[in-house]
């Protein structure tokens, strides 16, 4: 397979220099805490430190992948993948605290370990390291393109927080309506998969149209991504997905499905009316959803958008190894069952 | 007064491109509350909002002085002034939360009145748009300059970043080394006034030598900021400084004077032992402190670092107005008894 073979090459790379930005900026006697704090939520230190604790990198892997698939050499992208990568821990370690999650990938989170106040700081670093990593791209490209990547990042900064204000907000409603949940997606998730293909097409050196589409292919991967997550919630084999063993009917999470059963306005709207749902219940009403549609329109979504997402794929004009890996990569994301 | 004139034709400058930073970012009208949280901690709106809730500004204005002193037109370095701003005010967002502060200035927190979730989230889009602002740099200033004004914010925010860390650390010891004050105000305060007064120089487009003075008259007036806030925490009129009805003995804080007079290993060392101070004990207590040499050595260090401050800025070879101006808000700045 192309994409194992890329893998087994870009993965060191992203964590060597990864290891290499948070040592390198952190590196005084009494800063060791605060080094460790990073070193423990990016899975290198600590109790249950390893490749699980790690994290699967999806999102700096997709810059190398379309730098390579527009054509260049990916080692001169690293700079925007570890971007992209810490931007999105930092918003894991600001989540984990706004949401009460005591563990992220089978262990405790950064909160649990130090407290709030050095969790929300050991964030605001991280996130200082993302904008910081852009700056390196210095080595091998103009000023142009430099400001251009700060500036793509910036915007996916400002949609990350938008997202998760909505999201917090509608976390007290018990009722949103449908329209709802695709800026909030678009903000959370689909934002920063759009910047990472974007990042990856921009430093390649292509036209503006083809990185549109690199960045478009990122967008609907990560719209199809969240739907399809939102499917694993209430019909996947939730146990094992390792975020948490309720099904998202137990959590009250307004996924997708959730908000479609409920705008049917039948009997999954009536008993949600009532309040919580207790686990004991979730067998029958998993059945209901289907019945009234929730888990075929589910479904559909993801298909369409998936669809969508590889039509941009192949307006991108990309190429070789790196374009039949993010088809692979796209597949292997969206045929998830956990 | 120099300073007065400048400042009258500035701070409505300063407000106006804030207030069109923050509206302008977030216009839709689903975030109309994630607005209303930015602008009701700068003060515009809200209880109690107006130039007492606005607070002074410090730091936008030195920027621009510091362009003026260059020989510059300040109006070019207004994108620098409001990302200093907003990176200040980003920072005092998040230290209230990990402080539990319930009042800044007279009101309550954001955290107080929107929660912590929502608190955390508010933070980190203020700090997004601090560093989004410099691209703005752009209009009058080539790529280089923008790039390095960019670099500066960033390593102001990894200093921000590593003092929390210290301030937090500390908060649970009982007694720290006098050593370990100076890198904790170092990266708390005196790195964001370093950088708005290199930033303010550089924008002026200045031999780097004197940029370098510019940033050292910052930083140095930081420090000498910082001592003078100590002084005042235990000498000044403490109930009309705004920020808190109770002395720093009683909150324990580890200022300066207290780590000067813990170190004396005297009779101020013995009762700190015991515990926390009572209101009732702090006349006594003060007493005790200056006895034994702790007032003169942080009035001593203040008048130093001053005097320092004046220097760096006399090697910066600034001119006119915004030079007058400068050695006025100095003064203003380190004479203040509340």
């Amino acid at each position: 397979m192309a994409l194992e073979k890329l893998m087994g090459v870009m993965r060191p790379a992203i964590e060597d220099q990864l290891k290499n930005i948070i040592l390198s900026t952190i590196n005084e006697e009494n800063f060791h805490d605060l080094a460790s704090m990073l070193c423990y939520h990016l899975g290198w230190e600590g109790e249950g430190a390893g490749p699980e604790a790690q994290g699967k990198r999806i999102r700096p892997l997709l810059v190398l992948l379309c730098t390579t698939a527009a054509g260049a050499d990916w080692p001169q992208a690293l700079p925007a993948a570890l971007a992209v990568e810490l931007l999105h821990n930092f918003s894991l370690i600001h989540d984990d605290i706004q949401d009460q999650s005591r563990e992220r990938r089978g262990r405790p989170t950064i909160w649990t370990k130090w407290g709030i106040a050095q969790a929300i700081n050991a964030g605001d670093l991280m996130f200082t390291l993302a904008n910081h990593s852009l700056l390196s791209l210095q080595a091998d490209h103009d000023e142009g393109v430099v400001i251009r990547g700060i500036e793509i990042l910036y915007q996916t900064s400002i949609s990350l927080t938008k997202g998760q204000f909505l999201d917090l907000a509608y976390e007290k409603e018990k009722i949103i309506p449908m329209e709802a949940y695709w800026p909030m997606i678009a903000g959370k998730t689909a934002a920063l998969l759009a910047a990472s293909c974007e990042l990856g097409a921009l430093v390649a050196g292509i036209i503006p149209e083809k990185v549109k589409a690199f960045r478009e292919f990122g967008y609907l991967l990560g719209m199809a991504f969240q739907v399809q997550d939102d499917w694993l919630g209430i019909w996947g084999d939730v146990s094992a997905t390792g975020k948490s063993n309720k099904n998202d009917l137990v959590t009250g999470k307004k996924s997708l499905p959730v908000l479609y059963a409920l705008n049917q306005n039948k009997g999954f709207f009536k008993r949600w009316k009532l309040g919580e749902i207790e686990p004991k219940e979730v067998a029958d009403l998993v059945k209901l959803m289907a019945l009234e549609g929730a888990e075929a329109y589910t479904r559909e979504t993801a298909d369409r958008l998936t669809a969508e997402a590889l039509q941009a794929l192949e307006r991108s004009g990309g190429i070789g190894d790196g374009m039949v890996s993010l088809q692979e990569l796209t597949s292997i994301l969206l045929t998830r069952v956990r």
